[in-house]
């Protein structure tokens, strides 16, 4: 059916937007590497005057570090203050909700260090003292590493039902590739077990949820200051995420076959899923 | 389990809130008319400088018949740039994101308006010609009164089956009270019917999706331009929209005892649903 | 990718079982009528001695209908006896578990036949008075005709927010072909909406519960005291009731391509399913 | 609300039915033991030629490892013979669907018992070659201990993206518990998590399916020709697995209130969920 799905070149309808979001895995790079032409076409937005921000849904990293990231594949000029993380958003909600307490995690070092930044202690879950639950002010999901999963989730369900605190999960991704053909469980499917099992509703970030879209427009309002959602295009290879997140939000999208979404089936998750890309590219370097 | 919950005289915690919104049914009224002290909480806000805003899950009415229909209850002063409904949020979407076309609508011609509003061209779904379905460019979940569900839902169904288009369903509420102990089937109800039996995602405007808050804060702005969601008090009635809306958009949040959660099960509900007020206050006349 | 699949002749793996279960609709006739060669092989397998049994999901029609309606579309010889209703396992669960009261009911008269086989009294949902709800011993979806949506599911649940009666869906089927391209709601849809709105869990009747197969075994069990699931192959056109229900229950499965699975589709169908049947056959003409 | 449920003495109904099916813990023992007066019970109904079966979802030990456990804590007399285990509805499962190649599992050397006892090789997830897929035949979740979760679960996902073969999970229990505050994550959980994030249906053993009260009917049926599901009662203490399962098969229903469901919360369970049982005691030793 891929044959009745229009490709559109994608520095065509780049042109048509002062302000451009990118997710990064999929569509800036793969587990090659960076995708082909993507340098290219980044340098031709920034002599065109665009806007560029990166939108990524991963707690696991700062954006200082998924800057060095992408330099290190070979694209750099993508500023830290241009990169939109979850873990960001986390941390925003954190800032603003949580006044006190510590707040209990399942992740990285690295990852706590977005606790760390809203002004709060994190602890790891497995350090938890069942004794001083009152210390705990909230709970957060942020990276698939750094714990051991057979023990510590147990140790959160248990937690929870004893402890009512606001739980927050930086990342909503189900699984993540590891190879070409391998995948893991993400962050997302942790905290849906636990949700599922506790009967509860936590609250997320990452695409679709729209803090990280309102995130990317505070931040272009800071140098386009009446910019609105219709003045972004939002490029993204996975439907669930980067194009339901994008038209909730009012964007334009552009769904990119460089990733998750394959060139042979687009037609039929499009159509199944009903989630509809205003256009479609092979990627951004074509 | 209520004894263990904490009341908060609603008019102690306004005070540390720059911005109040409020939902209106269950909140500022209910099936008997006002709830008791609502005039005299809105004045007293007013006098003391805050800014008001309501914002209530409904696309049936226009925010001028919303402010009218307070005040024919009692409740005058609160004008319609201060009334925020999902309608309003989907006319906002339909705006920036249908170029062309007709949309075909489940609901009252009153509803309609909403997407006459954003200058589109509005067709009941029963006078769709199956044979012009490239005319339709959305389709929209408006009202749950308006058309004959025996029909028109199985015209959507088969309607959706043939076309690509985007579908907004503009208010995600499942029942509404008709009595104190009668409810109805309101459009969300409806409209996840049709999502579960077609496997499809619509976009979904009406707390405790962000568009609202983001309409509210942006509507604030204009009379404070620094506000930011944690000058806000969120104070709902409904813990799974109200609550959990306001929660996630890092607002603080009180709930009120008025409406649909009860005094008696209300701490159960919390320790269930993990959905955790700020605050919780018997009404906002106490 | 149906390349892929391997398509057996039905004749070929019917030979092996002494028992053939027939789901009716997309196997033995479609909205054409009857699928070519159906008559040819049901008399071979009688010929052979092979026990025979149509399992379909409905409760609008006794067997004894249904039996006339193969015949009046040209397959005869197939007996009340051999039918097995999800309609009848309703009522032999009315019969074993409701004891008194009225089985208040949505559907037509001649569904509500089912309750009254039972020895119970059937009142359809528009004629219960909610001033003698203590008269009501159980409620039953029957049917998707003989009510008006509009009214009576709000009566239904209204009702249910006052009651605590046991609950039974006569069919889960959710759609059901009207044309060659279009669909209706079924029963199971209407069901599906008022469990999920009032969060309880109904007792449902129907392929792929266990409870069909279950009769069809008993029934079999008087000509072949000794039979056991291994010796029936299940035939059916649809993956989530016929194949995973005939799974579950320890039966061999033949899946066939005249009805809701369609060639083109079948095999990606089958692996994002995970439901595998252990036979493919293009109909059981073939 | 629990003052409105009528308590029903537990030897007053089982009187009434010739057949009582238990299941075990929550309702014959708990975390301290037995449960006080069960052994009486247990030997009256003997003594009253009452057929005896315990229904448990458990794919961990055999039923005469089951038997000796409840020997241990004081209660003779079960014998393995009377003991259906989720476990031995899978291996009948395997026997009848999986003719050839190795069954890979998730659990421990003794769960793997059930596959082997059904003539089948049983090989860890963990030792699962990538390269010989095709030697695998089905897979099996059976038990929550035996394996590291942070590694197999991916190796499993994994596995499973790439083969197409029936996937069975021997228990259905979410979580169970481990201390009297603390429950962990049982096999039932696990596969949730897997079949959410591949998209797919499984086919799942343990109440409140219907397979193991199949298994118990046959089992009484060798001693009771002529029993039938009205002939027996079950008494769990879990509404959504015993109460639901028994009367979906059709049997009368006893909840116990001495484990999962608290004399506290029991009448607003009931009311909440809509799984209504005949008879509500205590305990079975009262």
């Amino acid at each position: 059916m891929s044959d009745s799905l229009q490709l559109t070149a994608f520095s065509e309808i780049a042109n048509r937007y002062p302000v451009v979001f990118f997710d990064s895995y999929g569509v800036l790079r793969n587990h090659h590497g960076l995708i082909p032409g993507a340098v290219e076409t980044v340098h031709r937005l920034r002599r065109a005057g665009k806007h560029i921000r990166v939108l990524t849904n991963n707690a696991a990293r700062s954006p200082a570090m998924a800057a060095d990231r992408l330099a290190h594949y070979g694209l750099d000029g993508i500023f830290a203050e241009e990169i939109i993380t979850s873990g960001a958003t986390t941390r925003h909600f954190l800032e603003q909700k949580v006044k006190h307490g510590k707040v209990a995690y399942l992740g990285t070092a690295t990852s706590a260090e977005y606790i760390i930044g809203a002004g709060l202690e994190a602890i790891p879950i497995c350090e938890v003292s069942f004794d001083r639950l009152h210390e705990i002010g909230a709970v957060a999901f942020l990276d698939d590493e750094g714990y051991d999963l057979n023990v510590d989730i147990n140790l959160l369900i248990n937690l929870l039902r004893r402890c009512q605190v606001p739980v927050v999960v930086a990342n909503t991704d189900l699984l993540y590739p590891t190879t070409a053909n391998d995948v893991a469980l993400a962050t997302g499917s942790i905290a849906r077990l636990a949700e599922y099992v506790l009967g509860r509703k936590f609250v997320k970030f990452g695409k679709p949820a729209s803090q990280m879209f309102q995130m990317g427009l505070d931040s272009v309002a800071r140098e386009m200051p009446d910019v609105c959602p219709g003045d972004i295009l939002m490029v993204g290879d996975t439907l669930h995420t980067d194009i339901l997140g994008g038209n909730t939000y009012g964007m334009a999208t552009a769904l990119v076959l460089s990733g998750n979404t394959r060139p042979e089936s687009a037609a039929t998750e499009i159509a199944a899923s009903g989630i509809i890309p205003d256009y479609v590219c092979a990627s951004i370097g074509q």
